[in-house]
């Protein structure tokens, strides 16, 4: 059994991860961090858990986490790069969560998060884990940099397109709606119930910080720098995100055709659904899974793709493909406690 | 005292129309109609309207209605066309709620809502009701077509670039999210609780209805034929309508210079307000009052702008604007029984 | 003109006073007061407001404060009553919506609040704000303190009942089932989205604050030491607040009777309406108006009687509540202000 | 492996069952019916199935029914009733999740429902299949009556008060709230998201018909007949259910003694979970899951004590409780294909 860590498990990727290895056939939760709740049990925080889990938090300077053999890291972006060096020093496999490491220039970081990295020789060394692109370097690498919510949905999106002649790469447009537990479990005016129930509101548009890693994940795959627009959304309901994704076409087609260069490009993929043409993508359809949905259509009047990808924020998004890279990189089947349709409703 | 008759009455549309107008100050409702509920109380089926009506629902063919000055039609699509001839004939105004008169051609209406439309010589005289863009005409129509919620919000977010030279009208894609009860009030699975509740999805993308009517009305502020496209999106909430448009830019501008733009543009409108720079629109901030908020953003990097609008759907995206519009027939001032801010939260 | 101000009126009951006010014909807005946002614009904080305020938030110590003919206070518990005396020593009419002078004794206000009571002597020159029940008291009040949302509901469901001898006073049990933005506007890991949404929960069972505010109002009523079971639950909703209170009949009666007996009780009360035989309380029909909406129901088999009472909980419940007193303080109509139905749906 | 059938499977409690059974190591589903969608993928209805389940939905005819050990019956009350016999007398074993088989009178049954029941014979044969009640009789049963899910909250709360002398069982009142997927999937105005959302009401106050079954049962663990007050509400959410019973106490005791009876009571039960002290049923916490959550509390000033109960009413109220009845007559691990936590937010 692999012994695993959680650091920062006391926000919602934390309990999904969690939940996920609680039931994963191969690995043995050895710690679990959060130093806001360090000494209190697990199931204090999370009664959902009780009966599945006796540890207590711990702080991330514990011991216990130097004898695991893979930390997961849950927390705030530019604390995990502190904790990344140590870790790899130890010889442990590290699967960060965070924005830390998605990028692989310290110059584009700075630019975005508005403060240097203090690791930027690491940045080469990352691999960016999103294992639909990336799934061969993803096995042996040491430090996982888990993709985004925002960047995970829509860059499944658009991948099939990134080296065909007939899109027009300069006129991406993203639109992404996302559910509030995307802002993460601090209390917070802007997750406040009050604020953001029956809502629907705009946020960060053109500044997000998403957008770089969207840009230059899809750059690596188009082979040249593209430049796209992302716009994220606020929805008032707890999990659930939806990209739309807008192409322009430079040659006609159908929207049948389009569908099976999806399915044929993604035929592989136990995580990837391709939805019948006419229906399009629906948060609903993949909450509580590991799926991507994917719609497509063909804008005939206006010559444009409309490619919409549907993800449960919390487990494709972030905990699922975290626990998805690890069963790559472990090599484990890398279906392994992922396995499960959704609940609906 | 102008007496008018609601027709269609117990719908969503039908009760904010109804709750409206009794707090109007220079109208009376002489009559409302439900063919499903006539002879019952109208507070039976809207217990909210306690202590505020007595009236019980009619049939439209109650001779009630033919006393009125002015008959607000509700109705489902292709059940209003038949009824309007008769309104006219009897010298009475109608404002229609229903798609049947807003678009201009016949064949056009044929071919999006798969139907031939029974009154094609009507289609000239009706004056679509978007009082920013046609008040002049409406104050001397007398058949009214109402616009659709999306096509409310998707033209004040463009109507200021009509005319641009600087605004790419060719590259616009309007993603639009609405509330559930854009759907109205007939039961259907597709408006089932367990259905939509926190689920976000697409649907008829590049086949929507309000299509050709945002086409067609934006086509004659440009002064020549637009075709754009626009996507609808189902949100798990009540009331509430966003846009986000994107438009490519042929030349640099500041966010500050577009917002500026739309406050020149829309200056003397009572029910839009551009908001703040850096910040975008929120459909909490319109819900339950007649205002379209409007934000912009230059993205750039990219050269495109991002107007988001917002309105609560059943007001100014439906009965709201429908009382604009009988202010402005009557000769009423615009805002009256209109100026009540939102209720937040 | 009567100036008022609204100290602390960042939060929702501020922001419902504030809206409420505006459009009241006999009141002008002199000042609205926020520790944390003073200097900004209300409208920065509220954008719903946007062309209906143009004030600023000032400091509570403002001397346009004591330019004013009455004072709100939407302060939290413990900080108004340090406010009040300097309000009426200046001859200031206060209306007080903490629960800082609900209850007339320093003792039972210790006993359940955990802090001395500063102000003792002005407890029993508060008049509680319940007009249903203290009508002419409240016309000639100095302070009155505004009644909790909860005792709103409860007192009215029960005060039919207080004098009755067929009612067993002993075997009251009232469990309210309220929405979020009861829990005020601060941000909290208890009113985070991700933690509300979809959940329903109990809490604060047997030791609630608002119990005694409860006891002492009805038992007042009742002429004798009424004690009572109160046990309020969070519901995934912004507004809104539904009790059902549960009291053994001494004798057989009727649902008919039971509710004959209700309306003649509230037959002059214009915010009370007494529902239909079969039909019970459902917070849609009261939301964002000033009424209570009452349903009873005799469970025969069991001889008890089951009412049902829904408020909106910042308006009846608070805000809304606080109108109605100054209307009767002022002399003015007790509906100014308050007369519309609520927003369907 | 098992083959067993899902009868109505198009329904709520008919999708939760076909993901539980899914993942069911010891049985394999063999046909799922539904009249509406016969002939159409299972996945067409319910595409969160996609990539898990081949089958078309088939008629409830169809001969393969016929070849299955043992069918579960999700279809709507007296439709059950009719199909019974004749799977009884093919010797194969059912799980009815309808009301037929719940009651043991026929008299009581048409006094509820309002038809006469058509099997009166087969009532005596049913097992109620509430395992912490009943789990011995289950395991040999033929015909289990899965409960209804409001009596499998409420009986929780109650069994360990049944038996004790310091319990007035004529003092029970059952207040409830349900999510709205308690109500099924069939489109209604009352099940219009429009309608219920950021709504709470009662209904059938007095006439529920799940009040003969919560009080038969609970009468047969007093060994004397009961009646109880039993009060349901809907909630604005889809999944979850919360019971909260008083019960007066006949002697003085502390919230930590009741709790401490309860857990002794419930010692073995592998999905009962009794909260510590102080802390009370949130449906957020059983969601997902198998567990009913129980929070104990002693309101020492009045006498009574307050239980409250938390399930999913789609799985321990409906489909996972059917699921753990099949491990039980099926003589599996209880807890089979049951035993995962629920997720979090």
């Amino acid at each position: 059994m692999l012994k695993v860590a959680i650091a920062g498990a006391s926000g919602y990727t934390g309990v999904e991860l969690i939940r996920l290895l609680l039931k994963h056939p191969e690995i043995k939760i050895h710690a679990v961090t959060s130093e806001t709740w360090q000494g209190k049990p697990v199931t204090d925080v999370f009664p959902s858990l009780a009966d599945h889990i006796d540890d207590e938090f711990v702080s991330i300077d514990s011991s216990l986490l130097s004898e695991c053999d893979l930390v997961f890291l849950a927390l705030p972006h530019t604390t995990a790069m502190e904790k990344v060096p140590g870790f790899l020093k130890n010889n442990q496999r590290v699967i960060d969560l965070s924005a830390d490491f998605r990028l692989n220039s310290a110059e584009v970081f700075e630019q975005w998060y508005n403060v240097a990295h203090s690791q930027p020789d690491l940045l080469s060394e990352a691999v960016y884990g999103l294992p639909e692109i990336n799934r061969e370097k993803i096995k042996s690498a040491k430090l996982i940099a888990n993709p985004g919510c925002y960047p995970t949905s829509v860059l499944l999106a658009l991948a099939p397109l990134a080296t065909e002649d007939w899109a027009d790469l300069d006129s991406i447009i993203a639109d992404s709606k996302s559910g509030i537990s995307g802002a993460g479990r601090k209390a917070s005016l802007g997750t406040h119930f009050g604020e953001c129930n029956e809502a629907v509101s705009a946020y960060s548009l053109g500044t997000h910080r998403h957008t770089p890693e969207i840009e230059q994940h899809f750059s690596g795959l188009a082979g040249r720098e593209i430049r796209l627009t992302f716009s994220p959304h606020l929805m008032p309901m707890t999990r659930g995100l939806l990209s739309t994704v807008y192409v322009n076409l430079k040659k006609s087609m159908s929207a049948d055709e389009l569908a099976n260069h999806y399915r044929d490009y993604y035929r592989q993929e136990p995580f990837v659904r391709i939805l019948k043409t006419g229906t399009f993508a629906n948060t609903h359809h993949v909450k509580h899974s590991n799926y991507c949905d994917i719609g497509v259509q063909v804008d005939s009047r206006t010559g444009r793709a409309i490619i919409t990808s549907a993800i449960d924020n919390l487990i494709k998004g972030a905990s699922g493909q975290a626990v998805q890279n690890m069963n790559l990189l472990c090599g484990f089947d890398e279906t392994l406690g992922l396995d499960a349709p959704g609940l609906y409703p």
